[in-house]
């Protein structure tokens, strides 16, 4: 079993970065959630004057049994690898803002049910080509869950040692709100029917079907450990969501910020917590996702997210349209004056 | 009286537009509120594949004649003309975000009670040193509103033909949450402490006797005709209010993209929308202000703001905060690929 060793947020800067904050040429809290912003960067990097370096987002692609049978999804299961395609290609909306925002993008095949050749762009780390049906048994072996969580951390450190600070998260994997539905269901003890949103755009109809699919895998899987994240993640699955796991427990290890995408994204979060809930003070939620629970997600992980743009595309691309509004904490903790350096009178006493 | 000649937005791309952006390789209506936000960029600019050019952000300064007593305002009314110093130094947050973002700044003296000099960098167009007191009589003659309203208009019209297709405003101006509340509550005819807030950080004290001064301000103006906007504009003043909204009129006159900030920008919003409604179907709502009244604005104008960051801070900072996602709204819109280009399958039948 691995581990991870993610340090408890260290607060001793405080009061030191809350006074720096509140002797900026503004009333004070008028930048308002920028300012906590600007806090939480500042106590992760243990810095009065914090940056972003090497900005990256890591899109972890793979397939899912169930979507062979086409009740939980409206889209046929190749379009993972041809989105895959579509990534490498440039041509996707996470493509689009992270050229925008000059973020590396990674793409990472964790499981995709595809044979890629040996595209250079590429990241392979397959584990299988696709999970296996929850309907008949766990989507993944407890060794294939570790070793995806394994390889999800190892590509963090990669891109930690070439001096990356921030990084976000994406996936693509035609079937997985189901997988993200399953686990919420599981860890926060929600109704199922509160966890299972349209996807990527169920008419009612398939929404229906989806919804009395999923609750017989719940009963399939009743005998589940509640309390043993691994398990969760290994019955329910998604190996890009296992990687994901693993990769943002490592980055919360390194001291990384973390930028959390979506519903998806979200669900990988509630594994990672239940290993370590050390991680969520690394973790900056992006945006609220269109998807029916992630706003309960988000509840729970007591988070304000910074966008609330009715997205539900997923690939990182909330992370991705969020980063200015991060830089911007940085930028103006860095840059603004001071009331005394401006020479601007405070308030009348 | 100056002529605005604002086109009423041509629909006929809707059709086309809406096509476009469903074909782009996602699911229908993922992106949100970016989708809608895409929409209405290709209709202002009449395109299937709309630009931002050399935005700018405008920000107007103007001093207050209620200030002086400190009835209103917690801090002095010198913080104006020290404002205004510190955006000519690049201290202040509008300073940081604009260089963040690439929008050239421009600093207007609309009516600071100070004699800069030859600043070279700011743009001269004082109408007086500050407005009179409105608790005497109106805070500016009929002539100095027309003037004032002339001059943002010009202003707009020189950033026009530098090619600029794109314009956020912004103000400074000690005192003027104060005149912005008495508009929307002479417009909207919400009572007086829907629409007094807090402004730049009154304690409870403060607050009560600004609300106080204000209402005696509004017996004072009783016979104020409610239907007449320069009569409203010019006895409530701020001349930054009435050179935001001459530039407002002009930027939706040339076909412009507004991008409209905070509580202030908002009201001389409610004074051009008066003048001529057809104004707001080029105004993209970047936030939503903490300052009390600003949520029921946007609700008047129905809008749905970019940002709910619970700042307050005015400059044009929410303006210049949101740009990225309206430039976001763009790039997908012409650098995503379809379907067919990128060869996915689309929805199962």
């Amino acid at each position: 079993m691995m581990t991870f060793c993610i340090p408890e947020l260290n607060r001793s800067l405080e009061g030191s970065l809350k006074q720096k904050i509140d002797l900026k040429t503004k009333p004070i809290g008028a930048l308002g959630d920028l300012e906590s912003l600007a806090l939480r960067i500042g106590l992760i990097q243990q810095s009065l004057s914090p940056s972003l370096n090497n900005p990256h987002i890591l899109v972890f692609a793979g397939d899912h049994g169930i979507a062979k049978e086409n009740l939980v999804n409206p889209y046929p299961q190749e379009v993972t690898y041809q989105m895959v395609m579509n990534f490498l290609e440039g041509g996707a909306a996470i493509n689009v803002f992270a050229r925008q925002h000059q973020l590396a993008l990674e793409v990472i095949d964790a499981g995709v049910n595809h044979d890629f050749g040996d595209q250079p762009h590429l990241i392979h780390a397959k584990i299988a080509k696709g999970t296996a049906n929850y309907l008949n048994g766990p989507a993944m072996t407890l060794a294939q869950c570790q070793q995806a969580m394994q390889k999800g951390a190892e590509l963090v450190d990669q891109v930690y040692q070439r001096n990356c600070n921030v990084i976000g998260f994406g996936e693509m994997g035609i079937s997985n709100t189901s997988s993200a539905a399953l686990i919420m269901h599981t860890i926060m003890g929600l109704p199922l029917e509160d966890c299972v949103g349209k996807g990527t755009g169920a008419n009612n109809s398939l929404q229906k079907t989806k919804l009395q699919t999923l609750d017989k895998v719940i009963h399939q899987h009743n005998r589940i450990d509640k309390k043993n994240p691994i398990q969760i993640l290994s019955t329910f699955g998604g190996f890009e969501i296992a990687q994901l796991c693993g990769a943002m427990l490592q980055a919360a290890s390194r001291g990384m910020i973390i930028l959390v995408d979506g519903f998806i994204t979200s669900a990988a979060l509630l594994i990672a917590e239940a290993i370590d809930a050390h991680v969520l003070s690394y973790c900056i939620f992006t945006h609220c996702s269109d998807e029916k629970g992630h706003a309960a997600m988000l509840d729970h992980f007591k988070a304000i997210p910074l966008l609330q743009l009715g997205m539900r595309l997923g690939e990182g691309s909330g992370a991705a349209l969020a980063y200015p509004i991060v830089a911007s904490a940085c930028a103006f903790l860095n840059e603004m004056a001071s009331f005394d350096s401006a020479g601007v009178s405070k308030e009348n006493q």
